[in-house]
């Protein structure tokens, strides 16, 4: 199975009737439709890829850690187009959670998907489980305080948003926790692999921001333009448009050069650039047509 | 250290500056207000407990499992006092956390403190790593999907509730977690000990039950009457108050005699018949007083 396939097949194990079957049928139909049909999966694509180069040798502790780390994604995006923050009614390309289940169930919906994916790696690491905690740790620190996904919403809830540690809690610690997980996964050490995860986390967060800017909500399945209509910080507020996609540029090489050294290097590093290509090519050509 | 003393130490230590002091400061202040002053901090006592009655000597692990137990539990009530549930403006005798910091911060503190709960524990097992796959399992059943409090109050959004899925999935399986948590903490089977947690969960929900529709609001530092006033399933509703109190004794008997052999049989049979005459106590003479 290649590693596209085994995410699919540990994300649909994680929420399976096997699994939580039981559950209340509308909260089950809820965490189904966050997480089903797939968005990009960029994340968990990136922590199979780094735990295939560490070479890892057990698939289950990395293909949980992979699911994990898209579980805790699709939750922050039910969350976060609640009304109490986006109020986000399309979210790829159909009605986000809250519009389609109300808010009741999209906070619990969100609330469960954390947890599982908590009760994923427990599980996932039997074969493994001295590896458990660092991977557990690695992760925690992608998604809540001091530095995480939480902490990163939680700049906006501030009188004044420190854009560079708002961007690095909200979007770059979780990519660092794709790297860093995936090597934890894997046996090795995490620490190496947090500067990989931050650029890329960078680069797309930059990508995003010009997305928004000048991106087709057709295309994006979502609605652009909100970050000037939020106020919320944004690299294209703050840089402009030419300056933002030298910026992307730079980051996207800074992303392939620290790579460390590890078993599948030069496979990774061009995984990296072929990957970056495309979601520069993508925010390049919507500066272009705007 | 008493077990109380432990208990509010390793709560202080999860939530204090050394772990998450750089955290943006309305979400630390959020998270803390939830969480300290303290409540009666019935299930992390139990889960603390029980680990000693099982003869287990890692107090670490012990206590990051207790912690995680309270936090999550917190998290639970930041959560279900949000207009989308209860919309309950007072807990624990003062302002409710979306109350007084918003719905947005009450969103976030909620996530924070469930993610908190699980980097505690992998914090907390350093010193016995192999416990702790054991020890999230059990906790994420009381918490999350199939059947732990989250589906417990999904099942609040469906329009047919079964009352016993939906109060053991409410109440009981964080008191099962608490008390399987405990054994999985001392290094013992937890299975055996998940009778004695329901038990307990069910009285303390009969009892609650009795207080809601009798209590004293002031004494309960919340209000009273909402069973009734949300249409939510209660025993006292079904069984009726005589037949409710009846219960209640009955339940505590049977978790009394539910504690399955371990080195500390005895004295922890004695704390539990302590413990549940204090709050029968007070449930009954609500009822007698009503």
């Amino acid at each position: 199975m290649n590693l596209d396939a085994r995410l699919e097949s540990a994300l649909q194990d994680a929420l399976g009737d096997d699994a939580i079957g039981s559950a209340p049928p509308r909260l089950l139909e809820a965490v189904r439709y966050a997480v089903f049909p797939r968005g990009a999966r960029v994340r968990p694509r990136l922590c199979l890829a780094v735990a295939a180069a560490c070479g890892g040798k057990d698939n289950t502790i990395a293909d949980a850690t992979a699911a994990a780390i898209e579980l805790l994604h699709c939750a922050s995006l039910v969350h976060d187009d609640m009304p109490a923050f986006d109020g986000a009614m399309i979210r790829r390309g159909k009605p986000s959670v809250h519009a389609r289940f109300g808010e009741s169930l999209a906070l619990l919906a969100g609330d469960a998907l954390i947890i599982r994916s908590f009760q994923v790696l427990a599980a996932g690491a039997v074969q493994s489980p001295g590896r458990l905690g660092n991977v557990i740790s690695v992760i925690g620190n992608g998604v809540g305080m001091p530095a995480g996904i939480v902490a990163g919403q939680a700049w906006e809830c501030e009188s004044k948003v420190p854009r560079d540690e708002y961007q690095r809690a909200k979007t770059g610690a979780l990519f660092a926790a794709a790297t860093m997980g995936g090597a934890a996964a894997a046996g090795a050490d995490p620490e190496p692999w947090r500067s990989l995860g931050e650029s890329i986390g960078q680069a797309y967060q930059v990508a995003d921001d010009l997305l928004d800017a000048n991106g087709d909500p057709e295309v994006m399945g979502k609605p652009v333009g909100r970050d000037v209509a939020l106020d919320r910080p944004s690299a294209v507020r703050e840089l402009g448009q030419l300056e933002s996609a030298a910026t992307l540029r730079r980051l996207v090489e800074q992303a392939v050069a620290s790579v460390p050294p590890c078993p599948g290097e030069t496979p990774l590093r061009k995984l990296i650039a072929q990957e970056s290509e495309q979601f520069m090519r993508l925010a390049l050509s919507c500066r272009a047509a705007a």
